[in-house]
């Protein structure tokens, strides 16, 4: 089956769905009632009752309005590898009180062959109420696939939108690197089926823009870009630079050697501490330090990256940086930068670039002004936020617990509602507007206004005409009386495509390969008025229902309601 | 490999990880900077340096005072199943920059015979700055354990602390039941070897006392009792109680049958209705609630529990629930509950009870008042406090996102810090005081006091003697020079103990049964004293040094500091 194929390289993928059933998938990660409930549709004879379902959210993440949509590769691969074996169906047995025999036959049979999937494309940028997926077919197999399918598109997609909203505050113009591997709440990613799982954790990164990444797992999978330096445990774990045995290193083009560039660095160092605007700023630096730096120069010639915040920053760190750095430029090689994880991450980028600048013009070495700065340390979207408004001078910020855990809020909170079985549309009523379903098997469209922002997002009834280019459009807000708009829209997009239809190939939309999703995303990031995605109150973008959809709303509401009540 | 054996059954385990490597178990699941540094180690020609590094954390999650230790199981198959496939190699090599073939061999012949871990017991309490692992061997080595050991046991010893949590604030009579599946950051636990990911998700549920669960897979692999009823989705996919076909129901001793159980019902409603201090309450009840209900009973006569929220709980939900329940009470069926999953769970539980305890009053149904009544819906440490101020009549709580996603804190920091290497001890500085590292390879002791409680941890050089009972000890904050105790125990436990010497089967502890783990916690749990345990302001506990190590702390940390600070 396709990894590489269909991973960011932008091959067409081979058709991955085909490939052989995995035996680790299995629809037993399920919530038991689930099949307390296909027993029960079983036992009243309406396990096959025709059943459509919404799988949508209610609200988007992170005090935003907007939300990235990931996860259906997953879920289609789950329904191509829908398979009970008898030896879980013996489990399921003795799970149900009572169970007959009979139902264990029915669950033998089971596949997905009768479910209808349309979805959103992946990558898309969403909203609440509207359906992500719509799920069709008979209602004791939809309901089997709740709970693996709410599991497989929540954290894809909220990890997505936390990805998406890192790229927002950071700009750009600044590298972003994916630190998480130590604090994720998984480590089926490489224990895992490899395929299943390659949208769930990474693609919600990848296609938000995330540059670089340090999972080295990641990377060969799914051919993440990786990026590392070392940590403090490598600075600590040298004493001096007697230590270092091996002090020969070939210069950039080969051909020349130093024979002792323990010693070069020496003299570097030493004329950085000569040097008049230099001087002050640091008397002796650590030596342990020093080594640790040395020693990795000597692994990583071309690619010297240093973690400069061990003992002290300015003091210590940075000297002993630029001493390495200059010494690998008198060989022909340019270092690459630093790493900050501690302190004041605005004052010190900006004391660390002045001091390379200082370099750059006392000791004329083009370019050595011009490091990478890379920050890490805890950051999450509000310090990005803090150290922008602060000033600073950091080219790259390392996200790592607060990317892959969303620790601002760790769950997106889809749900997956029954709007209709056996042709009739069904409504769930709560005391609280927001939990309200909103019936029927639905069509769902996006509006383009003239400028080529999205003006809103519009469910209607399934056998409603389309919406037409340039024509005038009541848009209704699905509970609210009140809130409604005329619409006139330039361009039209139908939401809900087909990604799933039994086992005809033809008939569906082919899952993308990774490079196609990150692109929608990006387009469709950068497509949205300004209002919507700024983080302090952003405006929420308008989800509406037709005219026609909105009084069957309100007619079924009515009907439903307990009676002598007014809703 | 053992499954169930090493369940919670209580057998003794077979020595699971002699069992054959798994191919998905790679330690490539790693930050490419413990490769990048392993690299350098090794060009530095100290890959080989013995190294001691601690794992631990530095503050408890949740705004607590402990956290439940968590996660080693996994730790110590991962160093059992170790080992670089040539495909991975390959890879390493194209990710590091001018990486030499020699480097490659180097890390086919890797493995963890070198490796020394000793752990604290898993399931125990513990305690910032505690080592939970301490890990010796060769740095290049050890470094490429941090990354995958911090990513096991961060989540386990979060969520486990976190169900315990919940088992704290609900008290030892009420049911908690796990509903997380289709809200965890994680598919794994299916897809993956399920083995290597039991200790990982599910045990931190299960060794904190949580009863039962919803996740039929995790029922099935580690014999977590499953619990579940059904969802909104079932209520609403009946219409009337037309659609029930077969209506027969056996009585609950096989001698007689019902042919017509929905009239049975039918008549139990109006039976409730005509009652003189039930009538009132409710007039009409919802029709296709009544008829979901009806088919539910059909299909689970001896486990009905019906979910009572889809539309109005008192006037519908309840007296539907109970109809159906006396109609099973006159074949000899008991009722199990309902429950209730939006709304005042308060207010709504305790009116259900007087229902209940109404209908046991009035139609003289012995029990009935004592059905029991489960409460979900977003639930979380504060709501089932806030509950129990009310006062309510729940017996059971469904708990999921805020359970398995540790929405309140998703992440626990811990960190992998080198405290010896070649002999010499180091320290990690920081201007941060609670971020400077405890150096030295340590042994760490639990001192007990007269009443059975624990007093306070404290750490020693490796080789001072043991704290004895009954002899004074002096027990110093590590960098507090104010903070100190004298301490006369009367009870001494080692915390560390060999969980992995190498291949050397003999010398090491077993892992353990599940059953063990949840045991060990329960009772180390029991035995904490109280005040460390309230959710409102607990007291911290303590954890100390040995008056040697803290001279040693403080003259390795003048002598690291830079020169001309005075730390």
């Amino acid at each position: 089956m396709a990894t590489k194929e269909n991973g960011t390289d932008g091959k067409k993928p081979g058709r991955v769905i085909d490939g052989p059933t995995n035996p680790m998938v299995t629809p037993l990660l399920n919530d038991l009632y689930q099949f307390t409930m296909a027993y029960a549709y079983w036992k009243a004879g309406k396990q096959s009752a025709r059943s459509v379902f919404d799988l949508y959210f209610r609200k988007n993440p992170f005090g935003g309005e907007y939300t990235i949509f990931a996860g259906l590769e997953e879920c289609i691969k789950f329904l191509a590898n829908f398979n009970l074996t008898d030896e879980e169906i013996d489990f399921v047995r003795d799970s149900l009180p009572g169970c007959e025999e009979a139902f264990c036959d029915y669950l033998r049979g089971l596949d997905c062959s009768d479910i209808e999937v349309y979805a959103i494309s992946e990558g898309s940028v969403v909203f609440p109420k509207v359906p992500l997926l719509r799920i069709e077919g008979p209602v004791a197999v939809v309901q089997l696939l709740e709970t693996p399918f709410l599991n497989l598109i929540n954290y894809a997609s909220l990890v997505a939108t936390n990805a998406a909203r890192h790229r927002f505050v950071a700009g750009k113009s600044k590298l972003l690197l994916e630190f998480g591997a130590r604090r994720a709440q998984c480590f089926c990613f490489v224990y895992g089926n490899i395929e299943m799982e390659e949208n769930v954790i990474f693609v919600g990164l990848l296609l938000c823009c995330y540059n670089y990444g340090s999972n080295v797992a990641a990377g060969k999978l799914f051919g993440i870009p990786l990026r590392g330096t070392h940590s403090h445990a490598f600075v600590s774990s040298f004493m001096s630079l007697d230590e270092i045995v091996d002090k020969a290193l070939r210069s950039s083009d080969g051909k020349s050697t130093c024979e002792d560039f323990v010693t070069l660095v020496q003299t570097c160092l030493s004329k950085i501490q000569s040097s008049s605007s230099l001087c002050g700023i640091f008397s002796e630096t650590n030596q342990s330090e020093l080594a640790a730096f040395t020693s990795y120069a000597l692994a990583f010639p071309s690619a010297f990256l240093a973690l400069v915040d061990t003992y002290d920053v300015m003091k210590s760190g940075i000297p002993n940086f630029c001493a390495v750095s200059l010494a690998l430029n008198e060989l022909g090689y340019k270092a690459v930068g630093i790493r900050l994880d501690s302190g004041d991450l605005a004052y010190l980028s900006t004391e660390a670039r002045q001091f390379f600048c200082a370099i750059e013009r006392e000791l004329n070495v083009p370019d050595f002004g011009k490091m990478i700065i890379t920050a890490s340390n805890d950051l999450n979207e509000e310090t990005v936020d803090a150290l922008n408004k602060q000033g600073h001078e950091v080219d790259a910020f390392g996200i790592g617990t607060n990317l892959v855990t969303c620790y601002a809020q760790a769950a997106l909170g889809c749900v997956f509602k029954l709007v209709e079985i056996n042709n009739q549309p069904r409504i769930k009523l709560s005391e609280d507007v927001t939990k309200v379903s909103i019936p029927c098997k639905k069509r769902t469209y996006r509006l383009f206004g003239k400028e080529g922002y999205p003006l809103v997002d519009i469910m209607t009834g399934e056998n409603e005409p389309p919406p037409k280019v340039g024509e005038r459009l009541l848009c209704r807000h699905p509970f609210n009386e009140s809130k409604w708009a005329y619409v006139v829209p330039q361009r039209v997009e139908e939401l809900l495509k087909c990604y799933w239809r039994g086992n005809a190939d033809e008939a569906r939309e082919e899952l993308e390969p990774l490079k196609e999703i990150r692109n929608r995303c990006i387009k469709q990031l950068e497509n949205m008025r300004p209002d919507h995605m700024r983080r302090l109150n952003p405006t929420p973008y308008k989800v509406s229902v037709s005219a026609k959809l909105y009084d069957f709303i309100h007619f079924l509401w009515l009907n439903e309601a307990p009676v002598g009540e007014l809703h």
